[in-house]
């Protein structure tokens, strides 16, 4: 097992109707700023229970928070929490709207000359100050909720960046199930997969003897299998499906599965050009690129495949190839099952075509991922042209 | 899954070496009272890496805390820290020296006349202050390290009491797996057994369809089977296996298992008082009482014990009766390949004796336990008139 340091100070509040507790949580004072995205919560009742729950609190808010959050609209939140001495932001979203209020947070207090910075020139673990941040969960898939994570895109300087902090660890998150109930059923599909891949991304690698992290990050990949399909039903929701899907998708990236053992991330490093060019849905990009890259790096990240598929994905033959096979198969099947596909030909894409621009998009950004950091633009080419 | 709070700010530095990180995990200008127990901590050069750390800071120190921690030794501690005007508390243990620390930490600004109401009025949740802990873990086995837990004796008036407080949090706690390289098998294995119990507690109840924590406990025991007999060894020490064993147990008692789900902690309920009564230690106590409890309780937790069965001692049989069989026994056979014994005649207790003085120490402390709360000091001789 690698040395480590875990820490992960976030309060988690789970359960029906736990968005009334809002009203306890954050300090009678605050001024705060409920932050959103592209208004659904209007229409699901949800922004009704958070204004409800704050009635006494003197709030403020900013809506149009995008997928992919774009630092433009970010720094005009930011001009908001500074002209209204906002001293508290409140999360209302998914992954982009909890990504998004974590830069926030450290913007708005961020004393040098251009906040992109701290993105840009990773400065987020130096700095010392951010605004509290308090996150209602509607959305389960990235984990923003509980780590210390955010991913913030700059449209005008066609980047995509992500940086760490401590000071951005959400004091509480409310994760209500029933948040879920109007989410359609693609985007439940996508939180599953995504959560999938996060657990892959740091359990697929090699081996380093880390028998606990691995033991937890094999029983979240089998509650995914357990509840997946359960989860996906819309009519009418099932209550614990949607409360294990929340719930595994938390677990899947608050760092306690991550400590201690390497980690891959190429399969996101490679998806996230997938979205910035083709604009396949982050979970798609996913999806498309994992079976491949598994084919791919299947001697390197051979003792890992066969135990994953030998506990995971109940591939038992003993001749190592044919256990491999299979379980790459198996994986891709799971996916299929949930309506996700694995193909870039399956959203008409040209796996060539894709290959040529992808290689060139990664060059530009000195693309280097893998738990062995030997994952190039042309390694990812590779991988793109099988993905048919 | 039943609703819940998750919330646990401790920082835990894992790896060998990681001791000297002492120095800079304590403010410069703290006044530090390193506590221990009996003193092994200065023969096997754990004292004297603790002492290098922090050689520029103020450093007093309190020895002498027994296993179940006694209230007056607790409250001498107490008087030191007034006396000394300490404000950092530095557990240097196992669980008796961290749970006693936590004590201290809040007694030691308590305003109130009689610091035992603390752990008998059960004020732990409602007081505000305590001092900061910090811990170096010497001994794996409660989890105390990374949760809000504390339990007590007050040997003056025959108590062994518990209390609960978010402020009783350590700030810190170091996990360094070669601080284990001096402890007798015995005690590894008693280690083990406690975190494997913990386990159970929390999960060998009823299901709740809370998958999420249940395949989190299972990859936890799982764990625990596949690392025990290399944690085992002592000569020498195999590092990976003395690092899962740190972490498992941990992990077993952080709260992450337990959220959500209803717990039992009969097991440990009835060996307090083994331990009470007959000096047992706390995890031989467990082990005599818990397969008995199991054949005690086996239609009420038949769902449970067939899962458990199957997905972590892979008794498969299709026959129900038959798989819970197999499943106490395997657990038994378990326990005795790590050499724990699992009746009181092991111990050369009489099985009806114990169950009859149990009885009445039970019925004068009016314990009822158990997920249904239907454990009663009756229920507890019946099982350990079994236990032979």
């Amino acid at each position: 097992m690698n040395d480590f340091q875990f820490y992960n100070p976030t309060r988690i509040i789970f359960g029906a109707g736990s968005i009334a507790k809002l009203k306890k949580l954050i300090p009678g004072k605050a001024r705060v700023l409920l932050l959103y995205g592209g208004g659904s919560i209007k229409k699901n009742g949800i922004y009704m229970q958070v204004a409800d729950a704050l009635r006494k609190h003197e709030l403020f808010e900013f809506g149009g928070i995008e997928p992919n959050p774009d630092y433009a609209t970010l720094m005009k939140a930011v001009k908001l929490v500074k002209k209204n001495k906002i001293d508290f932001l409140l999360a209302v979203g998914g992954g982009s709207v909890i990504d998004g209020t974590k830069f926030i947070s450290i913007a708005s207090l961020y004393k040098g000359e251009d906040p992109w910075d701290i993105v840009s020139q990773g400065l987020g673990s130096t700095l010392k100050k951010a605004l509290p941040i308090g996150v209602v969960l509607t959305m389960p898939a990235t984990g923003s909720e509980m780590n210390r994570n955010s991913v913030i895109s700059n449209r005008e300087k066609g980047q995509k960046r992500s940086f760490g902090s401590e000071k951005v660890y959400p004091k509480f998150s409310i994760l209500d199930p029933k948040a879920t109930y109007s989410l359609p059923k693609e985007q439940i599909r996508n939180g599953l997969v995504d959560a999938y891949v996060h657990i892959l991304e740091q359990y697929l690698t090699y081996p380093v003897d880390a028998v606990v992290q691995d033991r937890q990050a094999e029983g979240l990949l089998l509650a995914i299998h357990e509840i997946a399909q359960q989860a996906l039903k819309t009519d009418p929701p099932n209550y614990d499906a949607r409360a294990n899907y929340m719930w595994v998708c938390t677990n899947a990236l608050n760092h306690l599965i991550g400590v201690g053992v390497p980690q891959d991330w190429s399969t996101h490093g490679i998806g996230h050009a997938l979205t910035a060019l083709y604009g396949l849905a982050h979970a798609e990009s996913l999806a498309v690129v994992l079976p491949w890259l598994l084919w791919y790096k299947r001697e390197q990240k051979q003792e890992k495949l066969l135990q994953f598929g030998y506990r995971v994905l109940d591939q038992k033959m003993q001749k190592y190839s044919e256990r491999i096979d299979r379980t790459i198969e198996a994986l891709s099947a799971f996916f299929h099952s949930m309506g996700m596909p694995t193909t870039l030909t399956a959203y008409g894409l040209d796996p060539d075509k894709v290959a040529e621009e992808v290689q060139a998009h990664l060059e530009a950004e000195g693309f280097t991922r893998g738990e062995h950091r030997d994952i190039t633009a042309v390694d990812a080419a590779a991988i793109l042209r099988m993905s048919r």
